[in-house]
């Protein structure tokens, strides 16, 4: 068992665990709201700390470009920049420049690109990764990878595999090195990233091997790419077995409120995902029964809450009609409150999680919410 | 003196008032921070509150037009709707009829338009708009009055002058039938507003012919519509003296925190504005020194808030640098601090004003603000 992670398994065999940072305890399993470019889209940080949110999740990709690392660093770092106090995981941006950059090129040692903004010359590297992160001052650093597409052919995924492992084994070095050299990021955390597309060999040699150079915590990476979901829970079951019941398990950029309950009935502790907010700006309140689409007509002049169910501020003051009309005028009050609900919606469930476990009713709480929550692509079950 | 509104002059000659309305009292001179669409933009109501909003403007044509009044008395009026308890005042939509509607025709009892959302037929008239008001449930009611452009011939004038004169009659009368036949309207307001341009003569006959109809409130409208600041001021100057003492006087539409200064210094008690907001979208904030634009590129690392002299959100939780970050990546917690910013400054400097008055400064007050105020345009005094 780690330092800075103590896990327990329920007597029905599902797990509770507590996460020290440099910046305070994440009980989990826990949801990371996204706050990609320093901010939680519509969100103070008092109003995120006033919902129950432990930690969030910032991209160093994103800050490297705007408004510069030099910026934050000359700011105070990243906590004081945006004035949250709790931890902060950044990630290493290795998805990002497979995914937004233009113009890459892969080297031995990291990666050249240019900034999806301007057009900049930008170079990334297990180095310069940690070195950033390290100026951003987060309380959890993600090992640089990379993120195959989806599908995609073997021995490119191999490829992809190789070099995840051998950077994330030079970004352990470089934090060692930052740490011996200028005292830096001794109580921070490392974590690696499991790859290896829907190939489950590649997968458990990635972990294993991981696993052998040693790391803080385990994430899968190169999940919710574009696959099907029943693929993405098979890999996510390729992955655990293999990753150490000691340490935290994150499945990165996930998922839909039931993909989390799935996933948590699969032994992951860690999530984050962009879907509240970005769902909530098209108009899309989660509930425990599935979507609602606050934009449609039959909520014109209706005077309930978005969720009957739903203790959030939101939920508390306005009504499905008001909201809707904000939506409709392009009101910024209306993504806000759309936000405000899913983000609470997203922590109340962890919450709700949690407890299940801890009473020893997960598994009834796991299959409960599957009868209620229906989505849109759902077959209708009746 | 009116039961509703209680005025003192202060030794110095500037005007301390209370006005009463259904949902409480506002300590004039006050500013109504605008809520065009049922929202203060990017605000929730507990926040206005919070920095000591004592009422709100919305407006009679928008609402009409989205989400239609049908829905909001069906969501228990205006308040309910928009989950604000105190002051409500409500413009007639007039003036948006003539700047923003298409294909109007004028006639004698009401103006046909349609939507300049949707093209869709509309009609206003002083009739209908009282029963808008009323169902609406705002505190203060506006009197349908007609906005001539600026600049515009004195015949063109002279015409607007009658009908509003006529209109406001009409309100006045309408507003008295649905309380008799409806029990509607009897603890609301009606105010009647002053046209005529920029014509001396037009503006002495509209005041005083509205004042024999007689009103709860008088407005000074068809300012701040394009015309030169010291014309402003002009036309401010001409009403003034036939408007009643004991009465509650307003400019519409007015102004930047100088014209706010200028008008109480002028007599003039009640503002509305919608700069505060709108220009914070620009990355404009007040100061008592005048405009920052917090985008410029010298505050990219600024450790400093927006003012050093303010105590609002904003100013106490986050540098001018993050802001900036904010604003240029297009995050909407940056629109949220700004317009918090530019509006809890309004509201305070209409704080400080209150207490000159009382204190019997406001002269020194009004030339120190004066002094310290500069606006782009400005020509530098040194």
């Amino acid at each position: 068992m780690s330092a800075h992670f103590t896990a327990t398994t329920s007597r029905e065999g599902f797990r509770l665990g507590r996460l020290t940072t440099a910046h305070g305890v994440i009980e989990t399993p826990a949801f990371m709201p996204v706050g990609t470019q320093g901010t939680v889209k519509t969100m103070t940080p008092e109003e995120l700390a006033g919902m129950g949110c432990q930690i969030l999740v910032s991209n160093t990709y994103h800050l490297n470009i705007r408004p510069g690392i030099d910026v934050v660093r000359q700011l105070g770092g990243l906590h004081r920049f945006m004035n949250w106090q709790g931890p902060i995981l950044t990630d290493s941006g290795g998805y990002q420049v497979f995914s937004l950059a233009k113009l890459r090129s892969i080297q031995e040692h990291g990666i050249s690109f240019q900034s999806h903004v301007d057009g900049a010359p930008c170079f990334l590297g297990p180095e310069s990764d940690m070195e950033i992160q390290a100026a951003l001052g987060s309380d959890i650093w993600m090992a640089l990878d990379e993120c195959p597409p989806w599908p995609c052919e073997e021995p490119r995924v191999r490829e992809a595999v190789e070099r995840s492992i051998r950077w994330a084994g030079e970004c352990k070095a470089a934090k060692a090195a930052l740490r011996e050299k200028n005292g830096l990021g001794a109580d921070r955390l490392l974590f690696g990233i499991i790859q290896g597309g829907g190939y489950e060999s590649l997968r458990r040699e990635c972990a294993q091997r991981l696993v052998e150079t040693g790391f803080d915590g385990y994430a899968i990476g190169g999940v919710s790419v574009g696959e099907p979901e029943p693929e993405m829970l098979r890999t996510v079951e390729m992955c655990a077995p293999h990753m150490p019941a000691g340490e935290i398990r994150y499945t990165m950029g996930l998922g839909t409120p039931r993909q989390i309950v799935e996933m948590v009935a699969r032994g992951v502790d860690l999530f984050d995902c962009v879907l509240p907010t970005r769902v909530a700006r098209n108009g899309v309140a989660y509930t425990r029964h599935g979507y609602v689409h606050v934009c449609a007509g039959r909520y014109k002049a209706d005077p309930g809450p978005i969720d009957e169910e739903c203790g959030c501020y939101a939920c508390k003051s306005f009504s499905r009609g008001y909201i809707r009309h904000l939506l409709n005028t392009e009101e910024i009050l209306g993504l806000r409150l759309m936000s405000w609900h899913n983000l609470f919606f997203y922590l109340d469930l962890m919450r709700k999680i949690r407890e299940a476990i801890k009473e020893e009713r997960f598994a009834a709480f796991h299959r409960k919410f599957l009868e209620n929550y229906r989505e849109p692509n759902d077959k209708n079950p009746s």
